[in-house]
Order: C-alpha cells, then sequence, then structure tokens
C-alpha cells in the first residue's frame, strides 16, 4: 500500500525527454523536464541528475525524506539485474546497470521498469483503471507499448517479456504488427496527420478509421487469450482519439468471441503526459 | 493437492462421444464411451448414466467410494450457475443447468468445466505441461479449443470468457480466424488430409505447412501478449505433427518480439484421447 506520507522520485526516460515527478502517492508536488542527451551515458547521467536535484530540493524543503527514485526506461529492462537490456531510441543505454549506477550517484534505492508498464502501472493505480482489477493499457505516441495490470501488478510472463501489443501480428500476410500498421497508416507524424483529418482531409480521417479497426482487432485477440475489464488507451494519440475510438469499439466488438464482450469498456488515460513518471514513482508503493 | 487415496470420476462431453474415466488421481482405474445422442436432452441424460453407471461400479468393486463427478463439455459454460451457455455441438445443452442435473441423479458433488480447458487442466498437471507454471494448451480436432493454466488453475479472465486462440483472428482483412483458417486449409476432415499429405501430395503437404505457418504466428502474439514458459499441443491433428510442428516452432520464432522467445517450448500432449475426461476428474483435486 501507498504510505501517504512518503515521498518518492519518479522519473520517465524517453528518446526526447526526460521527465520527472516528485510524488506523495496521490499527488505531484513539483515536475521538471530535460531533454534526453544523444550523445552518451556520461552526457545522460548529468542530465538525469539536472532533473533529480531539483526534485530533491523540493522534498527538501517540504521537510520530507526521499523513499527511492523510480525510473521508467524505453526498452526492455533486465529487472532483476537492473540492467538495460535493449532501448532502442536511447542505444547508449544498452546493457547498462543503471539501477546502481543512480543508487550511487544519490544513495537512494533505485527501481527500474519498461515506460509503458510504469504508465499502465499509474493509470490502474490512480488513473482511469482505478477501479478495475483487470486493466489492459496501451500507450501510443512515436511507438506502441501496453502492458496488463492483474493481481495488483504488472503481468510479467515467465520470462518478463508479456507486454507487447505493439508487436501483435495484425496482418498475417504482410506480417506486419500493430505497430508498423501504425507508422504505416499515420506516416512520421500523427499530431500532423490528425491536424489534417481534423481539417476535413478525407485520407487523413480513413487513416485514423482504418487504425481504429485494426487496434479493435487487436484488442479482440487479447480479450480472447486474457479477457481484462478494461482497456486504458494513452499516449499522444489520444488527443485525437475522437478520430478512431468509435471505431476501435465497434471493431473490437465485432471481432472478439467473448459473450461478454460488451462489457469490457475501452477509455481514455487520465493522467496525460505524466502518466509515465508518476508510474515510476509508485515503484515503491 | 490430489487425494491419491480418493476416487473421482471424469466425463468428457462432445459432439460425437461421451467419454468416461475412473481416476485415482494419478491413474485411469477404468474407461467407457458411449455415442453422443442427437436428438434431446432426456436421451442425452440416459446415455451419460450409461456411462457413469459401468465407472461406478467399478468403483464400488475396488470398495472405494467416488469424491464427484467432472464434466469437461464443449461449449460455453457458467461454472457459477452450473449451467450451459453455449454448446455449438450439442444444442439441445443451450442454457440446461447440467450440474443440478446430474447431481439429483447420482447423489454426487458435481463440477462443469468448458472441455478444452479440461484437457489443458489434465496436461498441466499430469500431462506434458506437468514440470511447467505458466502452460498454454491448444486442442486442434474439429475446431480449435484451448486455455491458460497458471498460478495452478485454468485462467478465467475478468468475464469467465479466457482461453478462445481458436478465435484469435489472423487474417485481418479477411476477418478468418485461426479455426477458420484451419477449416479452410484442411476442409471437412483432416485426417483424410493428412494421409494424403503422407501419401506425397503436394498441396495438402502445403496445407499444413501453411496452417502451421498460421498457428506459429498466433503463438507468437500469445508470447506477446502473456509470456507462457510452454505450449501443450492436443487433439486428433496431433497424430500429424510431423506435418506442420516444425513449421509452428519457425514461425512462432519469426515472429514472436521477445528476446526469449526460443525459451518457449512447443510440444506435443502426452495424454492422448483420454486427456479430457482425466481433466474433468481432476477438476475434484
Amino acid at each position: 500500500m501507498i504510505n501517504k506520507k512518503q515521498f518518492t522520485i519518479g522519473i520517465d526516460i524517453g528518446g526526447t525527454k526526460i521527465s520527472g515527478v516528485l510524488f506523495d502517492g496521490k499527488n505531484v508536488l513539483a515536475d521538471y523536464v530535460l531533454g534526453t542527451p544523444k550523445d552518451d551515458f556520461n552526457h545522460f547521467m548529468i542530465m538525469l541528475g539536472a532533473v533529480i536535484e531539483p526534485l530533491l530540493a523540493a522534498a527538501k524543503k517540504n521537510k520530507k525524506k526521499v523513499a527511492g527514485i523510480g525510473l521508467g526506461i524505453a526498452g526492455v529492462m533486465d529487472k532483476q539485474a537492473g540492467k538495460v537490456r535493449k532501448s532502442p531510441n536511447i542505444s547508449f543505454l544498452d546493457n547498462k546497470y543503471i539501477r546502481a549506477e543512480v543508487e550511487k550517484k544519490f544513495s537512494l534505492p533505485v527501481k527500474i521498469e519498461n515506460d509503458a508498464a510504469c504508465f499502465v502501472r499509474a493509470e490502474a493505480i490512480i488513473g482511469a483503471g482505478g477501479e478495475y482489477k483487470s486493466v489492459y493499457g496501451i500507450t501510443i505516441g512515436t511507438g506502441i507499448g501496453g502492458a496488463w495490470w492483474t493481481e495488483r501488478k504488472i503481468f510479467e510472463g515467465a520470462h518478463g517479456t508479456a507486454g507487447e501489443p505493439g508487436h501483435i501480428i495484425v496482418d498475417f500476410k504482410e506480417k506486419i504488427d500493430l505497430e508498423g500498421v501504425y507508422h504505416r497508416l499515420m506516416g512520421r507524424n500523427p499530431e500532423e496527420m490528425a491536424a489534417r483529418a481534423y481539417a476535413g482531409d478525407k485520407r487523413a480521417e480513413m487513416a485514423f478509421l482504418e487504425f481504429g479497426g485494426y487496434l479493435g482487432m487487436a484488442f479482440a485477440n487479447i480479450i480472447n487469450i486474457i479477457d481484462p475489464e478494461i482497456f486504458v488507451i494513452g499516449g499522444g494519440v489520444v488527443e485525437s482519439s475522437e478520430l478512431f475510438l468509435g471505431e476501435v469499439k465497434k471493431s473490437m466488438l465485432a471481432h472478439a468471441f467473448s459473450p461478454e464482450a460488451g462489457r469490457v469498456k475501452v477509455v481514455k488515460a487520465k493522467l496525460g503526459e505524466k502518466a509515465g513518471a508518476i508510474g515510476a514513482a509508485l515503484l515503491f508503493s
């Protein structure tokens, strides 16, 4: 359970920015964002420090101790070793024992987790999934990540590699996964595509509808396997959810076998762009 | 835990036969099979009795009491109500409170479960999945069923409708599920198709290879979501597994995102055609 008197720091480490929060188990008390350096690990550690220091200072000002630092990192983690296995967008993190590095630097306990899993943890505990026990979260931004929250934890699978909804194959003939379809339909800039759709561009509108159809079928397949209570959709694309959410629900219902599929909810995330950092802070709840 | 001194009866109720076993928690002590009547529920109950009576007699001969009767039934069960929600191949069972009917007839406790889940339960407890904690079982016969064994039980999902691998959509453009592809490739008689493939018919060989490719991709999607330790494949088609099992593994590895996918095993079921009845008997373990 969350000890409300305990402050924790959560950091969301993505390809473009490092976003941090000071968190009391319920509310964000301070937050800070810097760009992710592109060059090397030493520079990265300096910038990470530049995000964490003001949050530690804010805790001190509140006369509170910080219980630990949670790191949500884009990529595949080896949580037991505290190591980044592979981070496609921040390649200098590959094989870095980042937990030990950050523990040494700040003399505080550190935990690491995949960034999409942090998003789901936050939404499942204090966000859109807060009332549910079995929450499937998916975050759609530059790529597509996600995880399943059940039994009060992120489901990790037998080898720690569950929770890859972006890699569900959705076109078996062309062997393209959901993320591949998303990139094909949205191009490099989903926000621009959304702007065009809002301006009445029919091809852009159709791209969102088609994506919604694929996403709904991926949800149907997830229902066929784990039958969750609710899907929570987050990430940048949620700003444009009117363009595709209706189609997601329609497609999901049309393709799920379960006679109870109509009871599975599909909702937008609640916590906005700080969800990942909040989820990282909640690693200490 | 299984009480080895306890005898139970397990009945596998399929579209073509009613297959029963007397089980001591480890071994089948007696078994009996009759055809499933096609006409109505009264006739069905008489035939069910004709399978159960000799098993009860066999228990009596061994001077053992029978602790209960497990029923594995093709279709969607309402386990809480003890009711068949929908049985596509035995339609007179639809909406029947079969648990209460059988309890009344034999004055013994009765439990019901989907037949594919019974197959998985048996293989996970005493069959090919016996050494593993997270077992995904799939049974391929007339249709395709399956279930996931984790935390020492069949995973049921939030609405009791998890475990429908046959209904994973595998062709998003044509909106066909795995079972649909199987029927398309194998026709009405997979055994005949296998005989043709063994006789050197190239088209029949290709049909099995293509099916193996689709099955492997479905397994890859299951890995992306729940990352199990092992897949166990049962049902009639396993007799012809040389025709497609290699392709299943190749396709699964090619399409799973997990760097650990190579550690996920794919094996044939061990218990043969009695697996369903044994799993039903294990409902009382």
